[in-house]
């Protein structure tokens, strides 16, 4: 694979957004960085090139077979300047384990950081500055024959899109409301969940829809075998604290291996906190909170970062979680990792990376 | 909605491809017919316009969430010069069942049969003639806001597009190896199984190219919460000849409710054949082999219509059915459902729809 990044440059520069209305995934920078791959060639022609629509033959495979998977992390600006990333190797390598469910060729990671610095660094005036704000970047991959059959494609397309981006949610670190899913299942032992790729939200959309219309955020998933072990909450990885413990449901194969998951469980032991990681049944939470042991519960994940959880609604059980308060290791999670995100914390946990 | 198709013809066609190679999902016409979906505005716009490649904003939902649904049929040309659709309206009628699942809102099923009879007549010429061959016709909508978030999306596409193919399995109407699959699941109630949705594709690769290494056409899918109960073959319906009985999976929500499928039952039954649908188990197969009672095995699906099972390999234990031979229903199946596609055969079910 050639190393080299050709860089072509925009000639009509778009104006930035209301930096206070950023609202997401709405605004997109003026650039983005495209790589192809051929069967026998490999990945190469890694180019940055002006924001412009793609041109995909309507058979183009990705369209019709869904073989694609994406990733998702920010960029920060620091008070003193500095432009932060969170973690980006951990992407990548995950961009690898999603690719080898989907059969995607497999990536160069140091390579992929490489390349989202560089873009992020040409659209170092996109990052926002407020408190609560970043640019989000999205690296994905698609398949891209113009073939209607069922196999893996021959030809990908690795693209990186950044959008300069507000709280995910509008109304902040506010404990939200969460529904216990009874009907839908989003994945199962054997199947894609582990892997980040478009399958596993489109048929989550079905759920969140219906829990919505229900006055909930969200759903928290059940196992799709026995209907009874904790999964996720959306599209977010989920902690529980109960009594002097933190679970979290173990990585089985079914979810994804949330980075900021991976991040709250480091700093929690770090605070000498007792996080297990096992099966852990929604009867559990339930007498947990009848026996008042259950102090906390939240959801991790890059967009939200952390989302304290108010209420659950287990078909009509409802619960009310800290008095609907946010939590007291929820807002410490929340401010130590978006501390250390935008540069205003120490980075004791080596995690941020400067372009 | 309106009922105009609005035409706009290609100034330059297409050189017509090798009738005798023409393989499958390589080759498409000169138009496809495009109409939009706008929330608050409805489906608008129908339109047959020259087949280009759509011009798709980087953020467009489908290629981040999936949010997308497809359908297969076919059109014949009789020796009569007659142009012959098989079950169009069954098509739209599953399309509207996909998108109820996939969030995606409903299309008029009529008006969609007439889009593809509009576009098929346009296209007569590149129906091809010879035994075996036909237009294949894709039908598909995709999510198309520029958006990053999980959420429905508010606009969407609906295409059709149109390639002539001959078989699906190039070796034509022979039986194929299938690997009863031990290690990945496809589908799980709850979930999507029953959608044609991308998803569904997508998540079955990694299964088939395993098979593929060991020498096996396609996977046998068993159930994903006891891994016992047969639920399809690759992206087909599955038929068991035990006895007097032909026994083929119920339809419990994860699997496709197949069209050829349907019709195989219909045809069978009208021969006084007893079919059952319902749960059966590998375990029932192998026995009923052993026991001298496993008579024939066959897939159905649009592209390859019937598909005779000759072998089946359980994590090592290797059956050969009906002696690696193409069976009698099989082939009476084959002949009869491709004779009344093909207009060779009178339509007595009335499946037929002229164009």
């Amino acid at each position: 694979m050639s190393k080299h990044i050709r860089i072509e440059k925009s000639k009509q520069l778009k104006e930035k957004p209301d930096w206070n209305a950023l609202g997401f995934g709405r605004n997109f920078t003026d650039h983005m960085f495209v790589m192809d791959y051929t069967e026998g060639k490999g990945w190469h022609d890694p180019r940055i090139i002006p924001y412009a629509p793609l041109s995909l033959d309507p058979a183009t495979m990705v369209l019709h077979y869904g073989q694609a998977i994406f990733e998702g992390l920010k960029a920060y600006k620091a008070m003193d300047g500095r432009i932060l990333l969170f973690r980006p190797g951990s992407n990548m390598e995950r961009i690898n384990v999603s690719n080898q469910r989907m059969c995607i060729p497999q990536i160069d990671t140091d390579f992929a950081v490489e390349a989202v610095k560089t873009l992020v660094k040409l659209e170092e005036e996109w990052i926002p500055k407020a408190e609560g704000t970043s640019l989000y970047i999205r690296p994905f991959i698609i398949s891209t024959d113009p073939f209607l059959g069922v196999r893996p494609s021959l030809t990908y397309k690795f693209i990186i899109i950044l959008c300069p981006v507000g709280a995910y949610y509008p109304e902040g670190l506010n404990p939200v409301k969460i529904y216990v899913e009874n009907k839908y299942v989003r994945a199962v032992k054997g199947g894609v969940g582990f892997s980040k790729t478009p399958c596993n939200y489109a048929a989550s959309l079905k759920a969140q829809m219906e829990a919505n219309e229900k006055g909930y955020t969200q759903v928290l998933w059940l196992d799709g075998i026995e209907r009874k072990y904790i999964e996720e909450v959306g599209t977010s990885n989920v902690f529980f604290k109960i009594g002097d413990e933190v679970i979290t449901p173990a990585l089985e194969g079914t979810i994804l291996k949330g980075i900021t998951r991976d991040s709250a469980i480091r700093l929690l032991k770090s605070w000498g906190i007792n996080v297990i990681e096992r099966r852990i049944s929604i009867d559990e939470v339930f007498k947990a909170h009848y026996s008042g042991k259950l102090a906390e519960a939240f959801a991790t994940g890059t967009a939200a970062v952390i989302s304290p959880i108010g209420e659950l609604n287990r078909n009509g059980n409802i619960i009310t979680i800290n008095d609907f308060e946010i939590g007291g290791l929820s807002s410490r999670l929340y401010e130590t990792i978006t501390g250390i995100q935008s540069g205003q914390l120490e980075d004791v946990m080596n995690w941020t990376v400067q372009i």
